[in-house]
């Protein structure tokens, strides 16, 4: 039986401070729509996908910062998103903030998260971003920046895979791409299909010297680790100048050979549907064959304690 | 103090079945001696780079697989490659067979080894191949055998780092690019500069659709590994057609950045040289900065036996 499917990338131009769920989430349903007519399955959405990118400021107020936390998916706002996975047969990979029940404040109230959710509108399963960016305390001498460590608690759930859409998917959030170690958790456990979303800014204030390299450091370790891993990748950006942020663009699915097979053109809402061949995966698992030629007994390093 | 010197890839052109030590020495010598004149302190030779890539093919003959291997080094033939090191100021790696003494047969005789050699002409380390790749035994399935399993012992000194250019130095062998866990094993011992030497075939005959990927998938692992450990890679390949083979060239130097700085553009013996600034690498991992966000507590499936 063929495993191949439509997937897209369902690239988010910005989204600003004020937004309404309302208003993004019928944003999210009509790239869902185009979708269901593109004859895909299976859609990625950004990270944080129902708000703005707020780690970038330090926001005193409570109230605003428990209201970019859902405290529970579905809920009342988000679930439309799952009627129409379940009346037009199309899943999707969603990022959110996910708060902990009973925590106050405006630190730490729960995690970055992201959910796969099936053709039938149920949730499969769920991973909490286990590489948080950024600083856990204001810095003043930073032009930009990026607050993660102080909004979210570290992701609790390892790195978990999960069936669905006759494959086995993988789930990362945007820091993670750049870490090897994220992409061989998932690839030991045969992840077929990695869906990750970012926001990550075009350019560094702090560091314009990187701006050129912005590009290829996004796409680099994710070529890199399809093909190490023999995985595709499908990967959404929220882009465009939000929050007075450039946010990058170039949304992609990467193919299991690390080629990169369709990138995104702009830099708002955009739907960028691919073929996806699960089959693909298995010449360069075959390669690499994991079980002969690893030597996890090198490895320790890898997983002690750093001093 | 400055920490910037020139090193270099010293491509080899093919070296034939039945070619003596004399003559591929003194190939190294003229290597050397350019890059004395070029103003290098340390030149990377291929794996391998005293012989024919002999695991191409099954030999029954105990005496002419032992001829491949070195009883000791430096050895008579070789001494010239150190007494050059010393005068010319000139340090290198070299890709070599090690002998283990007391073995005898066809089989195992030893391992795949890089030595790295200070500019007095000392041996400051060893390496031994831990990524073998290819079959243990003869399959006549294969248009191209590919019998590293068969000669070698995995090798069994970890991956060691050693100080040396006014800096850390790490040492890979040709397949080890292509694993994540070779380069962060070396990252997280602080390399700044990994030496790598390969023989790998430009087209693979038991599966030419491999064939347009073979550069991209060469360059790829190893660009992604210098940005995502913030090391300089100065990699030197056996190249050309040898032993009824073409074999790649694509000898490079790669930036703590990533990109691919230096690349050579033919098939025979070629000194790439290139200044590297080994202060460089300190943005890349400052940016990582392994001790406040990697998360080796979610790690744990990289050091557990295969099942």
């Amino acid at each position: 039986m063929s495993r191949s499917f439509v997937a897209a990338a369902a690239q988010l131009g910005p989204i600003e401070r004020g937004a309404g769920r309302a208003a993004v989430v019928a944003r999210l349903l009509a790239l869902m729509r185009e979708a269901k007519a593109s004859n895909c399955r299976f859609v990625v959405f950004p990270e944080m996908a129902l708000t703005t990118f707020f780690p970038r400021w330090l926001i005193d107020d409570p109230a605003e910062v428990a209201g970019y936390f859902e405290d529970s998916l579905p809920g009342p706002e988000t679930q439309p998103l799952f009627d129409a996975a379940r009346d037009w047969g199309v899943g999707f990979y969603l990022g959110y903030c996910e708060r902990v029940p009973g925590r106050e404040g405006a630190d730490h109230l729960g995690f970055n998260t992201a959910v796969l959710v099936d053709q039938a509108g149920t949730i499969v399963g769920k991973y909490r971003k286990v590489h948080l960016p950024g600083n856990a305390t204001y810095d003043p001498a930073l032009k930009l920046q990026h607050l993660e460590p102080w909004y979210f608690l570290p992701g609790d759930l390892g790195f978990p895979v999960f069936e669905a859409f006759g494959g086995r998917l993988g789930l990362l959030l945007c820091n993670d791409r750049r870490w090897p170690e994220s992409w061989r958790m998932l690839g030991l456990q045969g992840a077929e299909l990695v869906a990750l979303g970012y926001n990550s800014p075009a350019q560094l204030p702090d560091n314009p010297a990187q701006n050129a390299l912005r590009k290829m450091h996004h796409l680099l370790p994710m070529q890199s680790a399809a093909y190490q891993n023999g995985t595709w990748v499908v990967a959404a950006a929220k882009a465009g100048p939000e929050g007075g942020c450039d946010m990058m663009g170039h949304s992609c699915v990467i193919a299991p050979s690390g080629e990169v097979v369709a990138l995104s053109s702009g830099l708002g809402d955009e739907l960028l549907p691919y073929r996806v061949d699960l089959d693909a995966t298995a010449e360069y698992k075959r390669f690499f064959d994991f079980a002969t030629y690893r030597r996890p007994e090198c490895y320790g390093l890898l997983t002690e304690p750093h001093r």
